[in-house]
Parts: C-alpha cells; structure tokens; sequence
C-alpha cells in the first residue's frame, strides 16, 4: 500500500428524496443527488463507503436541508475522518406570476448545496442557476429594427454569514437581466417581457457586474462567483462571464 | 436459452476518425460515433460482438463515408445475419462567410448516417441538425418594439433517392429560417442578421413546414421528417413540432 | 402559409412536481419533466402554446400520475386538436433490502409514461429503465478464475391490458439479470450478490431474451420492447440488444 | 457601468478541427471544443468577443497543437488583456494491441489542454481521461468465486516541467488499474484481460495513490491532481477519489 493521502473519496450521484426549507410554502419536496466524500489519511488502506449511503438514509424517507449541516457533521464522525464534503443537487420550483396578467406557473431552478468541514470548522455555500433573457445592447445599437437575443444561465454561488433565502438569490440575478423568464405567459404577458427586455439590453459582462454589485453591497454575503453564458441566438457557441471575490471576513 | 428472434444486437459508442466528402474541399478528417447491430435469429445463442470492432478497424485508420455501405454489406456478411444497422454521428464543419463582410469561419453541425440491409435490401437515411436562429411573429406583432428570438435546431432526416450533398440540407433549412447562424459575425454582420431575423419571423410551425415543403418539391428526396426546437428565450423549456412524410414510391 | 399538416406541436422538458402511485407506500413524490403535443390541420396557423402550461399548472401543485389520461383527454379538448400526446419522464424510488442483512436503502428508476391519444382512442405504454449487473458467460467459461462484470441498464418499455405497477416491471428485469443492484450492501450482502453474479452469467442476448419471455407469458401485456445495454467493463463502447413484440391483440 | 474587474470574458463551446501531435504517427486529426478567455478591468465595458473567433479562424484549417502557446499569446495582445485563459478538449486515439493474439484497434481517449497566461507567464495543463477496469479487492477477498468489476475512468491532470507525451500519462495509469481495456479482444485475449484484472484487485484508493506514487516519482512532473471514478457493477452510484498535489517548484 501506498502511504499517500487521499484529499476526498466517497460516492457520487446517489439520488434521493428531499424537502427544501421554502419562502412561501414551508418546504417544497424535491429529488437530489449527492455526492459525499471524506479525506483519508495515508496509513488508512481505504474508506467506508457503505457508511455514506447510511446516512443518507438513515434520515427519513425524505431528507430536511436543515439536516445537511447534521450530515456534514455526522460523515466525519462515523467515518472517522479529519475532513468532510457534501454536495447536493437539485431542482426547486417558484410559483411565478407573469408580470401582467398574474397567470401563475411554476418554474424550476437548478440548486446546489455544498457543503465542507475540517475538524470543526464547516462552511456551506449555496449554488443557483438561474435562466433570463439577455438582449445584446451591441445588436441593439446597430439595428434599425430588433435586437438579437437568447436563454443565458446566471449561476451565483454563495458563501453567506446569515441565512440568504434560494428566493433572494433568484431576484437579485433576475433583477440585473434583460428580463426574467417564466413558465406561462399570456398575450399581454409576452408583449411586457418583449419590451422589457428591449429596454434592458445586457452584455455578458453587463449581468455578472450586475449581480456582484448587489452581492457586494449585502452584508449577508461573505464570498462569492458569478458566472454567466449565454446561449447566443446568432452563434452556434456560447458567450461567458465570471467574477469571483472573497470579501476576507470570517463567513459564518 | 430462450428461442427468441432479436431484432438487433451490437455494438454502441465507438469513437473512430472517418473521412467525410465535402462539397467544397473534397473531404473532410472527423470523428464519429458508431452503432452497429444485426438481427439474430431464435436458434442461435449470440452473435460475434469482436466482428463488429474488426470491420471498424479492417479499414483504413480513416473510414470513408463512401464505405459506409459496404460495410452494412460486410456486416451481414461476416455476421451471418439476415439483417444489419449501422449508425454513424458526427460533427461536420462549413466554412462560412459572414453575409455582409464575408469574414470566413467554420461552423459545426451535427450529421448521422443511417443504414439498414435486410437481405439485398439496403437503404440509409442522413439526418442533419442545423442550428438557426427563430423569431416570434407573435412577439413581433404585440410588441411596439423588439421580439423574442432564440437558438433552435432544425433536424431533417431524408431517405434519398439520388445523390444529396449535406450542404444542400442545410441550404434547404436555413433558407427557412428567421436566420442562418454564423461562427464569426463583425459589426456589419451582426447589424444584418439581426434585422434580416427581425424582417422573416417564422413560428416553430412555420419552420417545420417551409422546411417540408422544400423536401416535398425536391425530387431527389423519398422520404423525411422535419423537427425543430426552439430554445425559448422567455421560457425555461423549448417548444417543438414535428412533420413526417413517405412520398410512397421507391427509394433508391 | 404552407398548408402542410403538423404531426406534433407543443412544448418540451418542462419540469414539474407530480405524486405517483406506489404499491409499498400509497404515493411518493418526485419530479417529472414533461412533453406535450398535439396533431394541426393545414389549416391552422399554429396552436396555442401557454394551454399545454396551463393544463400542467392547472392541476394541483403536484400532479397525480392518475391524472395523466385526464391530460391526455384534456389536451385535444382545449388545444382542439384530432390527436395529443404526452411524454412524462421521472425517477422512481424503491425501498430495498439487501439480500443478506436486510439492510434497508432507496434506489431510484427512471420511469417513463408516454401516452397518444386520437380521436377517442386512448393508449400508453410506460417504460423503465432497471439497472442491474451483467457478468459475461464466455469470459467466465473460457477464465481459469473470475469473469467481467459490469452495470448494464435493461429498458422495458410495455403497452398493457390491465394495470401493471412499476415495481412488477422492475422485478421481471431483475430476476433475468446476473443480479440485481442495490444502494446499500453490506460485507454479507457483497459476497452474496458477487457469488450470484458468478452464478449467473447472462449475455446481453440472455437479458432481453429472459425479459421477453415473461413478456410473452404475462397477459397484461399487449406489446413491448426490451433493451439492454453493458457498459462493458473490458471496453470503452457497449453491447446492446433490443427486441420488440406486438402480440396483435386489442389493447387496454 | 459597474466598475468591476471580470475574471475571466470569452467564448465557450466552438468546435473546430485540430491536429495533435502524435508520438507513433507523427499527428492525428481530431476536433476540439474550445473554450478561451480573458480577464477585464473595470475601466473597459466589454470585450471584443468576434476576436475569439477570428483567432481560431486564422490559423490552418486544422490548428496545431503547437499553436496552443501562440494562441495563449495571442488572445492578450489581440484582446489587450493582462490575463488569458483557453481549454481544448478533444478525443484523442491510440493504435492498441489486444494483450495475446495482438489484434490491432484504435481506443478514444478524452483529452485536455488548459492554458493560462497572466502577464508573460504562461502555464498550461495537460488532462486525460482514461477509461480502465478495476476489480474490488474486498469483493474478490470475501467471495468464494468471481469478483465485482466495473469500467473506471481515472483523470489525470498534470502541470509538466517538460515535454510528456499523452501516451505516457495513459500508460502510467493503465499500469495502475486492475487491467487497461481495449477496443478489440478475441477470445484469447478476454481469458487473458480477465485473469490480471483477478490478479490486481484495485479499490478506488488503489488507483489514485498508485497513480500519484508516480507523479511523484517522475521529475517532468510538478503539479498534479488524480481522480478515480469506478461506475460499480452492484450500486446505481459512483466511488470516487481525488488526491491533488503541488510539488512546489517552478513550473516549465
């Protein structure tokens, strides 16, 4: 045996019930998948990996997210390691209204926790990537008539002092876009979000300053990384923008 | 054992370098991804999996597409089987000029052969994704300013009856577009493309059928279905439409 | 306008919450993400996007799989359309005991239900995908010790006669495979399903043709395709195998 | 305008056929998906994202791999940027030879080259993918026959102080997995590929420290990160480790 120590090793892309803490409703119930890793010492031939895939379901049928922390806590204690890691992956749904008509439809959100945690110190960040329109402010410029413009993800993710509701992070990105997007848009609906993004045309670099302005400013956040793409509606590829920062403060 | 007929079995997800003809430079290096399978009949156990890496490999290091046929014959052959199935996907690069400037690029677009051989029968379809860019008629119309557009994919699947060059498929689609999409567009370009976009509006129903009605006035072509998806750029999900059609005669 | 009819237009992935039966807890809950379509004259401009939304949110917030036909009936009506369509994919969770030690873990299936519908005609199939072990028969027979195994996925897609629970579907894969697979196995467990591999070799041919076979036998089925598919654990590609039946009666 | 720095502005995901160098027949054809970057201060508003393009454009219709460093240098002097940054990802083919009988087939394997340059200082990163068998060696230790294996992929990302071939990093894996895999096996070479996988049982932990025993042993090499991913043949889920290292000197 090789006396070298392992940074992680555990499983990847179990999935699994969940509920999610919920701005409106209480909790919603979604399906996650987790990847789950401890750090392994080099005069240890190997892990547990069976103990992981007890925890996870040792909990209820339906794992809570406030249990993630509990998890973090409880990989390294029962596989008696110096550090942990937890990702957890999934959708969450928003009951939007569109913007003019209030017709309600659900949306979905891609969500991930991730969580680390070395002796006693653990630190969690929160990752959403949310879909908006973005309308080219170069192609609106040079244009007589129209603008070009397409589906971008926004990804955000989040180490935060203080609890930051997923909601939040939604509106803030949604707010620095050309315009939000929604599951159902009547007539009146689709003609708002076709102006609305006219008048709010956002480059690539437009949308990630945007949004690390607004996580700059909240207290609440200590670090973060915005990154977004959009899937060009002239192009056959995408175009991408990323801003990390660390604001150097002790993260809860 | 069970005496029951397979309809197919094979082989799925080998990469090898082919070579492909190409309207303008004579040829063109990619890669592709191979399906290959036979029928079996009830009395035999299994088929000869190694066979089917053989006639991949028995080739030069580059397969020609010219020999995609023979190798559907081959396959049967060395396979001792009534029936054959050959799928091969791959990018495919035109180089384009921009409309305006006519600054050169390539674009990719994803092709596959399809052949089937039962008994001395042989027939292969070519299917195309041709990625374009669709603008809402209706956004247009309602809107005082702007429209929604987006990235969508047409894919045209055609049985010939007669030589078809690839480029001639994606001629045929993107000529029914809102606009062709382009690898590199300079200012002049992307003024261009983004009002031409604004000036042909073309529902998802529009696309499938401006594209079928091509198919169906080309004598060239037997058989095809025609879809498109749009990516919507106001919506997180596509809408999408579908056109199948079998002129009904012989096939070549 | 062309005056071509479309076979299918509507709206793709679209995700949902739903509540689907389930024969050990009553319901569970998961997420679906839907396709829905619906025949147009050549008559007809286009169709009606935002109703397909409509009816996927009209319906409480999670949608009961019982409801599924009701949409299929509902989507003609509202969409006034000759025929309509609906794909609804989502993983499905199994409680399941180790072999040995009972060790209880979930684990989850992809579960398809498709269903058509023209005129008053009514008909779907569902289809799932079981993951298994697959240990080759020749590997083992030609080895003085040990055999390749590997995951393969064995897809059931069956039109039935009756009602026919997702668990049967799974346990009629499973008991065809070289083993079933788990998401917790204890050291007794592992040498359990190891020596039951060893056991019982199965080629691909063997997975579809043993399926097929119960297929054949079970009167609540009208038609059906098998498939299976090794990730061969010697290779970078796949085997693969596929068998389809339509036993040409009427169906449910 | 925010004035924010970005971090990194660019293009992600155009394909666009490449030579590789090649250490048995001098270069191969392949195609690659770029993705290139660059930093921004906060005292410009955008970047001008047609350059990408026109730098890929600009070179041979196929890129030479040799070209990698220029286009690094010239992404910051064509985009005046302080910092670049650009990923090829391509397949990448070996002629390998079946372990008895010597049958000759090529085998895909994914690469990478990652490139950074701040300033005048460039560095770049070399990833490969390596698909492998490995055989569990607690499965194997408490079973009476056979032994779970499964196909693993082992990514290997090194920072060279040297040239290294891509043949090197795949044989130093190869040597470390319970067995390498191929594209083509006859009959005796399936018994030969089943008995050493048998005889070299490797747990995930196996195949990372084996790997970085030597990265560490071999002086061309000064940083590194070793991922294993075993696809297990008894679970719907993923093991996995990751052991990264940085051994601290100046790069080439």
């Amino acid at each position: 045996m090789r006396r070298i120590d392992i940074d992680r090793v555990g499983i990847k892309g179990i999935l699994h019930p969940v509920r999610v803490r919920d701005r409106s409703l209480g909790e919603q119930h979604t399906i996650a998948r987790f990847d789950m890793a401890v750090s392994l010492l080099h005069h240890f031939k190997g892990t547990h990996m069976s103990r992981f895939v007890e925890i996870i379901n040792g909990h209820d049928r339906e794992i809570d997210v406030a249990s993630f922390e509990a998890m973090l806590v409880e990989i390294v204690e029962r596989l008696e390691a110096e550090a942990g890691y937890i990702e957890m992956h999934f959708p969450y749904f928003l009951e939007k209204r569109a913007p003019v008509t209030g017709a309600k439809s659900l949306m979905d959100y891609q969500v991930a926790l991730i969580g680390e945690i070395a002796g006693t110190k653990a630190a969690s960040r929160i990752k959403v990537i949310v879909p908006v329109t973005s309308l080219c402010p170069c192609s609106k410029a040079i244009s007589e008539r129209g603008a070009h413009n397409q589906r971008s993800h926004v990804a955000v993710t989040v180490r935060t002092r203080g609890f930051v509701w997923i909601e939040e992070l939604i509106e803030w990105v949604e707010a620095e876009a050309s315009s939000p997007i929604y599951g159902l848009l009547k007539r009146a609906d689709e003609k708002y979000v076709t102006e609305y993004a006219y008048d709010h045309p956002r480059f690539v670099e437009d949308l990630v300053r945007g949004v690390a302005a607004r996580l700059d400013a909240e207290p609440r956040i200590a670090a973060y990384a915005v990154e977004a793409e959009n899937f060009e509606s002239i192009h056959n590829h995408s175009v991408y923008a990323l801003i990390e920062r660390d604001k150097g403060m002790a993260a809860a």
